[in-house]
């Protein structure tokens, strides 16, 4: 997507051909850094670092983290380091693991010579599948904003959002936010309120920032808002992302997505997932029950980061001292609050028949 | 309540017998200052400025502040500049209104040189008034707590509650947390659930610090938070105060509640809401419809304060320059999500004929 005109994906290859551009998104919304990652330790630090995040862009760079091992020694044991080095860096992340896999599964079996090129073309397919897959949620969940653009002549139509399901956390487009970016630049008028979500406001600094610097409307609202801009119509729409969709439809996402999928439910407001397929989980049949919360550290919640008027990065304590506080990290919407699950196949019931429906490869992967 | 083992009210007479004493709620959680105000100029600001804040500290503050202008100057002149001077420092507050009324209607038949003396006395009173019936709330919820303990020895009675309902905003006790504090002081294991309460923290700031200086176990968390722990049983109670009951039973509180009176619903957690009577509104039929929603500076939304490493002051700004972002004050929880309403009079009903019947005075007093 564009930042101040400009196109930008989240990750890259520099026309020097080899090494890997990103953006450092630990410096976002303050400033725009790109960093240049030229081989597999730096690739590791900038996952470890969070200096690149979300679950898709985590497995590209791993990917290219393989790719730039590869350049510098392409043998058997070489490969077997770059995989440690790699899965090592976010324990949970399952899009890392995959692409790992996927890319220890391709080079295995080449002759060395040959791994540091295959090793490239693969990253680059597995960031280009990224893209296509967003741009099938994309093209699917445009025809949800169509209809109420067609309902609302004259009128914009909100879009609620939570956490940063957007271009940022993917290679481009994002999930929840890539039909938002289609309806956009198809001229819908579109205005999203973007909840700051509390305690790590990637709301506030990721997706405000993205949507912002592509041109789309957008106003920030603290995570407490949507239940009333719901109850007086302001909201057409919720379009969320989400880590793990369990095979029943129950949707684990950042923390407090429940909230507003119950406030949308007693509202009538249409309650939507964005999902690329790899995102669902068939070995979890319920998710309510079966999906462990991670709980975070609690320098989320006790300090916060931001910029001072005199332009320095500082960090503030707002909690008093000696006050516990807890950071769970995720909670998991029941199926029964989720109007559809927006996927690169269409838009499907939050129910075990249609998710097996359109992805019967991944049920029977599932069922082995 | 306590701090640090002494007890403090939120306002009182000095042992001069004639200055006032008031925490700085400005300077909280990070310090703990008093302030002496000693003229009306001084009580005004201390509203203004929200060195004092919470409706019925508001009033309590606003009535001593008759005194103290009495004190100097008792002429008609004197009386009628120090209403003025007063009701200008905060347009909204409903005891604001109704303790300068009420000072005025004491003091306007009684000659200028027994002004001083009833002035102060009716001030007292206002404060004790406050007092008595917090005690009752305090009284009333205690019996839901006793309930809840009963049905789980040996182990804490959780409750949540919402922004800052505690005896900061009140003189003494304050509203939801008079049933804790009760219940703590009676020896029931209670725990409480803190809502950080964005944008301004008071959950975090103002809440947390009295329970933790009471003694009270807590846990902050961010807003995002409750549904996830009602979903998992880990909430038995929630308890919210309110700014303004309907008369259906429709209650305006802090932006956020409706959305935790959702999730107790949803889960099957009474959610209860501690009200003195004064703020029972009859005039209004209908809360969701009516009440009209406050929008604040976008300020506290975009910008947050709080305590370095080093121990300075600094407000960081936390959403990216040029996001336009929405600021609602409040929300109004329909009353077929609210368990009770906690009066000084009683556990009520959420409904037009229980809130006539325990106060048909205040029914009549609407219909003039």
């Amino acid at each position: 997507m564009k930042v101040d005109g400009k196109h930008f994906r989240s990750i890259w290859l520099e026309p020097d051909g080899w090494s890997v551009g990103a953006i450092d998104q630990r410096r976002l919304p303050h400033e725009f850094v790109v960093a240049r990652l030229t081989n597999v330790g730096e690739a590791a630090a900038a996952i470890r670092a969070m200096l690149v995040r979300g679950a898709p862009l985590i497995g590209a760079t791993a990917a290219y983290g393989m790719a730039l091992a590869m350049r510098e020694d392409a043998s058997d044991a070489a490969l077997a380091r770059a995989y440690e080095v790699l899965i090592a860096t976010r324990p949970t992340a399952i899009n890392l693991k995959w692409a790992l896999e996927e890319m220890r599964t391709v080079l295995r079996p080449l002759a060395p010579s040959s791994r540091g090129d295959a090793a490239y073309a693969r990253a680059d397919d597995i960031a280009e599948e990224d893209v296509a897959i967003n741009q099938g949620i994309a093209r699917h969940g445009l025809s949800l904003i169509e209809a109420i653009a067609a309902r609302k002549p004259g009128e914009p139509v909100n879009v609620l959002t939570h956490c940063n399901a957007g271009w940022l956390a993917t290679v481009d487009w994002g999930t929840a936010t890539a039909p938002i970016y289609l309806a956009h630049d198809a001229g819908i008028a579109v205005h999203v309120w973007v909840d700051e979500t509390r305690p790590r406001n990637q709301g506030a600094s990721l997706t405000a920032w993205e949507l912002g610097h592509h041109g789309v409307p957008h106003t920030v609202i603290p995570d407490n808002t949507g239940g009333h801009l719901m109850q007086h119509g302001q909201v057409d729409l919720v379009i969320v992302g989400t880590d793990r969709v369990a095979a029943n439809g129950d949707v684990c996402n950042k923390i407090g997505t429940y909230l507003k999928a119950l406030a949308a439910h007693d509202n009538g407001v249409p309650f939507h997932v964005a999902l690329p397929s790899p995102t669902i989980d068939f070995n979890v049949a319920d998710g309510v029950t079966q999906i462990p919360i991670e709980q975070r550290s609690a320098d989320e919640v006790t300090h916060m980061t931001g910029r001072t008027a005199d332009g320095r990065i500082e960090t503030v304590r707002i909690v008093p001292d000696g006050s516990p506080v807890a950071n769970y990290g995720f909670d998991v919407t029941p199926a029964r609050l989720v109007t559809g699950l927006i996927t690169e196949r269409g838009v499907l019931k939050a129910e075990r028949a249609a998710l097996a429906a359109a992805f019967p490869e991944r049920i029977a992967a599932a069922a082995e």
